[in-house]
């Protein structure tokens, strides 16, 4: 058989060919908020959008949510909630007045001002794979994640502009101890990209420090921090029905900060919520909301966001599927719900494949496509995500770029503009019916910024292609990574800052870091 | 480096294995006609859309179209348009009264009446890659077709319930003389499928030597054959604004006989058409409406449907680029004026790579999600193609049928059902916050129908799947090729119409088949 990649492992050293003028690996697009202004994809009418947000009441109304969490308890208990034991029940009354504090769009700061985002306001928004234990590229295979890993994950999520925001570690790096691991992360993630960057839900201390090195990296008294949202944090419920007490713990304390806050319930049809998506996508609904209010009691206007992650279970198996038809009818009817409710919402880049193959890019389209269809806001793992959620790969993180950056393109009103410029009929008339149109004025005027330019794709012919090594698209990612990170600058922080950040590090590591009994 | 393939070449002999019960080398979903039921995604809005009709009426009227047809253009003076040489000038009055009588929806009926495809009803309809002269697998690397390869296509053909129609040759047999290819490949296409299938409009003896062969395959009478359409033939325009001889010769003489024409100029943008992309549409719109306007006036009520093929070019190399951010648009863009003429639409499944790989499908689903969002109704080259349509893969057509399956999924109603079923509660009360649903009734009752199970997609873990071999999607698809073409029967055909045709067949070759001139 044909055998692509030997070649490809024997031309070796073209990287530097690739690299651009500028010492850039990648000739890629600015950094730019695009605007997703496509009409969304709508699959309920009126009649479902009100079955799915009655059967989600309904849920919170008779079922309830277990919050494994005493504050949280003893707040519903004052906000006139029932609650017994663990159980929440809340009338459908108290959750629409609380969404009704929702702000429908907001910013989050981060540390380099000019990387500031806006939710919910009609952008969609991009940001890299989070929490994989496993890392895998080209050379390695697959392995448990290190710092070095994330390291160089982060540096590909500054390095390309379409990734507008920083998620969880892009690979947990478990050569580093638990108990100041964060600290470790943190101060990588802070240092080596200046967009907007997250703090996990996994107990106080944690919480604590991740948004001191936010503020310390910011140069930001505490009131400066606590007067916009800098940050967020995403949590997951503990689905069916439960929210574990660190995840509403540090949401809890991000809320009282004035920072933002993600809800993303996991419901996978078929294991932990119904086979049928209407009944997965209320139970999804209903653990969210649930959250959302307790935080607008809380703080009534806090910045939160309605995530997604519905999909369906491979029932010969057990195993989670992602990008399938029905994680994107899933995808859609949450955005119509978030809409209805006036939350902005979140999606993911997602796929089941172990490799960065053809399989990987069908099913993460059919979930990027899914998110622009729904609306959505922010999107999740949109770079970088493998086998479900356990590897993180540079070169899916490489190809997932390449995507992103159509998508932006996409949105582009220039594409669908219809001026008489656009129409052209002076240059239909000057070419006529036997000249090129490549040669004309009208032509050479545009030509440097009429269509997207990929990086990463090979549009040459098969001929050339092979000539230049027959390199399929997995290794051509794996030498532009390469690439990428050899050139790779951080960007400007003061000196001062990095020390007190250093500090800080030292110190808490001499302290002994966070629990890990959490 | 990490070496799947060779992995894969050393496991070998695993097709028997993914066979299923009953022979079949693939579980694959029933035939039918999905519906595609989605608001299509419309960039213009109605300044847009009467822009690109009047820059499209004013080249008609002002700047004409050639058509090198003498029959056509004794037609066009014989309806009052301004003919100048072979120039044809159009009032756009003409061009919609004429575009009234084309009919918004049509069948056509191939041999076996069970394969009757309905076009412009809200179907979305699949047919395989078309006209490639080389064939690529894993196994023989690139090289020219032959009527082997071609069969092996025709076969995935039939096979897949997901492909509806049958375009052109799926391969270019180049093992077989031009004058009789024609009488060779449309025996095959009419023995190896019973699906709708296709005439290239190619000279007058090639298109008559078609029509008789599908008249005896369906067992028809001259009269019974024109009383319906049985079959189509696709034409090109040659862009910028032309019309060549044998195209509209062929469209002539199926018009004439009730069938059905497909008219679908090739515009990319920068080269065969202005760079801007309503520009580009504008004269796609031009030269596709100018033949079916002639169709229409030889024959008011003539089953036509109007083709759209823009997409851009690479400014760095003038090669070809599909699946882009462009192309997506152009394409919903030519899908609201094709609603806005009445017209049914055929849009295509397209990419620039060399190999089915990563590339092969971000730009693949690009390409067919802009079809299902621009409302097509036909879409050509779905499954196969590769090199801007310049190899055809049946690892790359095993793939494509693969999401065309995701998206004949993605339009069942029951995914987004909102019934009391749909909505479960009672089993979320069941489940509570404790258990799984895996369990309950209510998922067991519908487990084995609940989500779409995929034939090549590989959703278990990395370890399950590297200790199956670790194969690659390529790879996998490559043995299921394998595997269905082993397994491969043809479609019933009563014996003496096999005779019929190969008594044809063998007088038309001892006739010396159609000259080669053209």
């Amino acid at each position: 058989m044909t055998d692509p990649p030997k070649k490809r492992r024997r031309a070796g050293g073209r990287a530097a060919h690739m690299r651009r003028a500028g010492g850039q690996a990648v000739a890629q697009m600015p950094w730019r908020l695009p605007v997703n202004a496509d009409r969304p994809t709508e699959p309920l009418d009126e009649a479902g959008i009100a079955a799915i947000h009655d059967g989600a009441m309904r849920i919170l109304e008779e079922i309830g949510i277990e919050f494994l969490n005493e504050e949280a308890l003893a707040l519903f208990r004052q906000a006139g909630c029932i609650v017994e034991g663990t159980n929440v029940r809340m009338g459908r009354e108290f959750v629409m007045e609380m969404l009704g504090h929702a702000p429908r769009r907001f910013t989050i700061t981060p540390r380099n001002p000019a990387r500031r985002i806006s939710l919910g306001g009609g952008h969609i928004l991009f940001g890299n794979v989070s929490s994989p234990p496993n890392y895998w590229d080209m050379e390695t295979g697959k392995r448990p994640g290190t710092r070095a890993h994330c390291a160089d994950l982060l540096k590909l999520t500054q390095y390309f502009n379409c990734i507008h925001f920083s998620g969880g570690y892009p690979v947990e790096p478990v050569d580093l101890h638990p108990s100041t691991r964060h600290l470790d992360v943190v101060f990588d993630k802070l240092t080596l990209t200046d967009k907007v960057t997250h703090a996990y839900s996994l107990g106080p201390e944690r919480v604590e420090d991740v948004i001191e090195m936010v503020r310390i990296a910011g140069a930001l008294s505490h009131e400066e921090f606590e007067a916009a949202p800098r940050m967020y944090t995403n949590i997951n419920s503990t689905s069916p029905l439960k929210h574990d007490k660190p995840m509403i713990d540090g949401c809890l304390r991000l809320v009282r900060r004035g920072q933002a806050v993600v809800v993303s319930p996991f419901t996978l049809a078929g294991a932990m919520a119904p086979v049928t998506l209407a009944g997965a996508v209320a139970q999804s609904i209903a653990e969210g909301l649930s959250a959302i209010a307790l935080f607008q009691y809380l703080r009534p206007g806090a910045p939160c966001v309605l995530g997604t992650f519905t999909s369906n279970v491979d029932m010969k198996s057990g195993a989670p599927a992602f990008g399938t038809p029905e994680y994107m009818r899933a995808t859609q009817m949450t955005g119509q719900m978030a809409r209805f409710y006036g939350l902005p919402l979140r999606a993911s880049g997602v796929c089941a494949a172990n490799v960065p193959d053809a399989q990987a890019m069908w099913e993460t389209c059919n979930s990027l496509w899914s998110a622009v269809q729904a609306g959505a806001h922010m999107l999740y793992h949109a770079a970088g995500w493998l086998e479900g959620g356990l590897i993180a790969s540079p070169e899916k993180f490489i190809m997932d770029c390449e995507v992103l950056q159509m998508i932006q393109r996409y949105f582009e009103p220039a594409l669908w503009a219809t001026g008489p410029e656009e129409i052209a009929l002076d240059a239909i008339r000057e070419v006529g019916s036997t000249g090129h149109f490549f040669g004309v004025a009208h032509t050479q005027e545009r030509f440097e910024s009429a269509f997207y330019q990929p990086f990463l794709a090979d549009w040459r012919n098969f001929e050339a292609w092979e000539q230049a090594g027959a390199l399929w698209t997995a290794e051509r990612a794996h030498r532009l990574f390469k690439a990428i990170v050899a050139d790779f600058e951080p960007p400007p922080m003061d000196e001062a800052i990095r020390e007190e950040l250093q500090a800080f590090v030292d110190r808490r590591k001499s302290e002994g870091g966070a629990p890990t009994d959490f």
